[in-house]
């Protein structure tokens, strides 16, 4: 067992940035599948390597970190709904939580050396990018 | 557009720790759905209201730092299987990438204040918790 409470942090370095229509949170679409844009994950140099087996069709999970959200929220109203009760962060996909990552769900539509454009990211104009996970398929295809 | 490189970073503070009987990376599993074990998410205090809605029998992603992952690789053989070709970071699940953030899909099985228990977390005991969505149902449930 461990104890709950520390100071331990953790340092964040971008690997890319989202370059997007998308440049004004309030007229961004709530999640991908929910009418957003194709764009363009401009990966850094020093991640090259990692790219490299990333092909058309493919189905990732990205990573953002969502330099425009509040880490000091705690609860919301879901959707910006003020009819819905307040619910805790931890119980909604609000961008604005204590550690505000995102996580997208997109198709890669074209791979062009360091950039690679995705459908259906909701991400604005120069988020950055964590990181790139496949979505995984059953257990014996893996 | 935006330039791609930068020097921006970010710091995570983590909500909670996990607390696992898992304490060795070799022989835990390599996914949660491949006999992972239950495990309690301890959280910080600071956080007790973005939790307050989370309810027995959620269906949860719980974001981690994987603490023990090398952030230095880029390229790996899956699943540590050195038949398979090796393959960019970015088209695997491996813990070792530049971001070692851990995704996992978790139920929730006990809330007990401060402490939840959920099924399936391959998370090594210590681990710091970063966030905690809920999944995902269809649109027009959202």
């Amino acid at each position: 067992m461990v104890e709950a409470a520390n100071d331990d942090t953790y340092v964040l370095r971008p690997v890319g940035r989202v370059a997007s229509p998308l440049t004004d949170a309030a007229s961004a679409p709530r999640q991908g599948d929910e009418g957003a844009p194709a764009a363009w994950l401009i990966f850094d140099a020093r991640v090259e390597r990692a790219l490299r087996d990333l092909r058309v069709g493919a189905e990732l999970l990205v990573l953002t970190w969502l330099d425009r959200a509040r880490r000091d929220v705690l609860a919301v109203h879901p959707r910006g709904d003020e009819s819905r009760p307040e619910t805790g962060v931890f119980s909604t996909r609000s961008p604005h939580r204590p550690n505000p990552i995102g996580l997208h769900r997109v198709r890669v539509l074209t791979v062009d050396g360091l950039r690679v454009q995705v459908a259906d990211l909701e991400a604005l104009d120069g988020t950055p990018v964590l990181d790139v996970k496949p979505v995984l398929g059953a257990v014996d295809e893996r």
